[in-house]
């Protein structure tokens, strides 16, 4: 018989854990006949030994069955889904979601909040008033099958161990083991049933994934869970050195991002909506390929189908829709204020550091230090210069949107740290994306 | 301010803790403030990334600090202990603490219970009839201030980290980190506050250290943390891929050992009582030298001084003091068969696996496989050939001291495995002993 020292002795050695044991280690934990001791110190010797793909593989499937599963029958649409590993400033699920409902995709996007210096989508969401994420599961398959999306919370009912061994890791120093980290993400993705998936994994000081092999690694485990578990999956990797886009901070996010399906809106963040989307559109079978996607992507923008399906969607959850014609209905900061270069000449914008940019956010209010603290919608921050920018003495870097010239002063102090300026030009941070898969 | 899960992460990371962080750990886990889970991360990332020596030593001093210590004000005589990491047939300190004590030295020998197919002193000496082990501190220090020495069970006023981090380490999988075993065994001997001491590190099938690289490396850092904490302090290696003397089984041990003390005994036993013994009297300034030593103990034990003092120290613990002069008073097997050469020609004992003979020892029921098995005093086996012995066709090579024919029947089988023969001679298992420090 098994027991779950000899399955930690085993990781700990080196070996290979069978789907069996992995089964036995998770089922019980979830059970409560593992104790949380036996699976950290099994969780430590992951980050210590890593795992194969069997394991990894494995792993996920025992976690999605610990919980209940989404499907789609007699569904005439095809599913999709996507999962970002998050950075600062990143709001284009609320952008893509609807566009992808438009173009004909079944699409139900659970998000998170955020902690620390990166946001989350639904504090992002619930910045716009009336704006409700935790919705029931049959209401939410309801809404989906009425109007082809739902922006929500992650449902309690799939994946429950994910939740729980998370809360572990959190507490264990074992959060950063990339075969843990995709299981957890593929996990959650697998239990929601899309068949078509796309893994924005982003890298660089604003993400979890400091280094671009770093990236590639995850995203390479990403994709062979997931096409091992019989789903069309693609990773997209994208830097994260600076905010996507320009706004930090949730109502002000929101205003980007309808900004964008109306057609204005920073460019990186279009570029990478119609990337994320455009594969999305070819593995399920919208498109043809991706060039055709991107066509399909920019003419539901042009014609105002985006817009119209996100008025829909924040209707459907109790939201304001009005927003979506007038953004100013959405909260707006008391104090804004610019913050300005203060050197001699001219100078080129060397890091606008999202990592430090997000510290700075958080400061202001927009985020979470802690789990228990409460997000004001309101503040935060909106970039008014890049990498590679030429700037000149005085010209704004950024707007500063706080409660108070108290915390405006203060995020300042972090913004002088999270900016760099350069005596000589600078190339713009505009890499490529990768796609793996 | 520190957090658990900082000095968790910075050991996962390899990076060397402080003192004041491994206090704020240990001290925390024994005070319930960090719980088992964090603990057992971080015992995993020690078995991962190791210790330095001024982490161990100050581990070492956090778990000491953790209880009560001992102390001998105004005590006119010399203190030394003794340690060793266990094995199979081992009753040394048996033979060695009253003769110390016959030496003029002070000896609190603290020891364990047996469990797996290591043998425990404490389980032997109850062997004895009425011999109590667990005596309170006041009872133990005023007997040592009486007659030089006491053969005890570990206090639980010394070192209660001990108890709860080897607890959580043996439900983990986090038992084998040399730092954390020398952290244990050092705790114990310093808390008992000896100004000598010597380590007797054992390896071999037998032993807890299964090669003699690994003996070494446990040994030096036994002498670092012991010499680092200002006590004399060696260790001594020594073989044991056989059992050590000839007998394994708690009463039959206790006899090898009286007859080691009446000049008997097996020779193995005696060397090593004699090595240990000459380096605690040098040490403690006793003898002159090592060889002064030797001749000191030889001396105490023709005389009969080491018997009458295992006498003593018998009688002051409420045992039957008569079973020194008549070991026939220990509890005897009811059944006593020979196990025999069942081969055609003349062989060399290849191998009488410590291993495996301590297994047969325990199917017999001389040990424990649980914690909460009943130890039978009774039963064992009695070598009657080592390695390099030549034996012939139906000499006996041990002899099974059981309950009943089927358990003597069960032992055989266990006995079949652990002895190998060679048509070829084989020489004897007479490692010299290392010594560190």
């Amino acid at each position: 018989m098994t027991t779950a020292v000899q399955v930690i002795e085993r990781k700990k050695r080196g070996e290979e854990l069978t789907a069996e044991e992995l089964r036995y280690l998770l089922g019980g934990f979830v059970g409560k006949q593992i104790p949380d001791y036996q699976m950290a110190a099994w969780l430590m010797a992951v980050c210590w030994r890593g795992m194969t793909d069997a394991e990894t593989l494995a792993l996920t499937g025992a976690m999605v069955e610990s919980g209940a599963t989404l499907d789609w029958p007699g569904l005439d649409r095809p599913t999709v889904d996507k999962h970002s590993t998050g950075g600062v400033g990143d709001k284009t699920s609320i952008v893509l979601v609807p566009l992808m409902a438009a173009a004909g995709a079944a699409f139900v996007k659970m998000s998170g909040r955020g902690l620390g210096h990166t946001g989350g989508t639904l504090d992002k969401l619930e910045s716009i008033p009336g704006f409700v994420c935790e919705l029931p599961l049959d209401e939410m398959r309801a809404q989906v099958r009425r109007i082809g999306c739902a922006l929500v919370g992650q449902s309690p009912e799939l994946v429950p161990a994910d939740k729980l061994t998370y809360a572990l890791r959190d507490v264990t120093g074992t959060v950063d083991s990339i075969p843990l980290i995709a299981a957890s993400i593929m996990s959650k993705k697998l239990a929601g049933g899309a068949r078509s998936m796309v893994l924005d994994v982003k890298w660089g000081s604003g993400a979890f994934m400091q280094t671009q092999e770093e990236a590639r690694e995850l995203a390479a485990t990403l994709v062979r869970i997931g096409t091992g578990a019989g789903r069309g999956t693609r990773a997209v990797l994208s830097g994260m050195r600076q905010p996507l886009g320009r706004a930090v901070g949730n109502a002000l996010e929101v205003r980007e991002a309808i900004d964008t399906l109306a057609g204005g809106g920073p460019d990186d963040l279009w570029a990478l909506t119609l990337e994320l989307g455009a594969h999305l559109l070819e593995m399920s079978g919208l498109a043809r390929d991706a060039d055709e996607g991107r066509a399909t992507l920019t003419r539901l923008r042009d014609s105002g189908a985006g817009a119209d399906m996100l008025e829909t969607l924040v209707q459907a959850q109790h939201g304001d829709p009005r927003v979506v014609r007038q953004p100013e209905l959405l909260p707006a900061a008391p104090v804004v204020r610019a913050f300005t270069v203060d050197e001699d000449g001219p100078r080129w914008v060397e890091a606008a550091d999202a990592r430090g940019i997000g510290d700075a956010a958080l400061a202001l209010g927009a985020g979470r230090k802690t789990k228990a603290d409460q997000v004001d919608p309101a503040v935060g921050i909106v970039l008014r210069a890049r990498i590679g920018d030429r700037v000149h003495p005085g010209q704004p870097l950024a707007d500063v949107h706080a409660r108070s010239d108290e915390a405006a002063e203060a995020a300042f102090a972090a913004l002088r740290a999270a900016f760099r300026l350069s005596t000589e030009p600078v190339p713009a941070a505009d890499e490529p994306y990768e796609t793996v898969g």
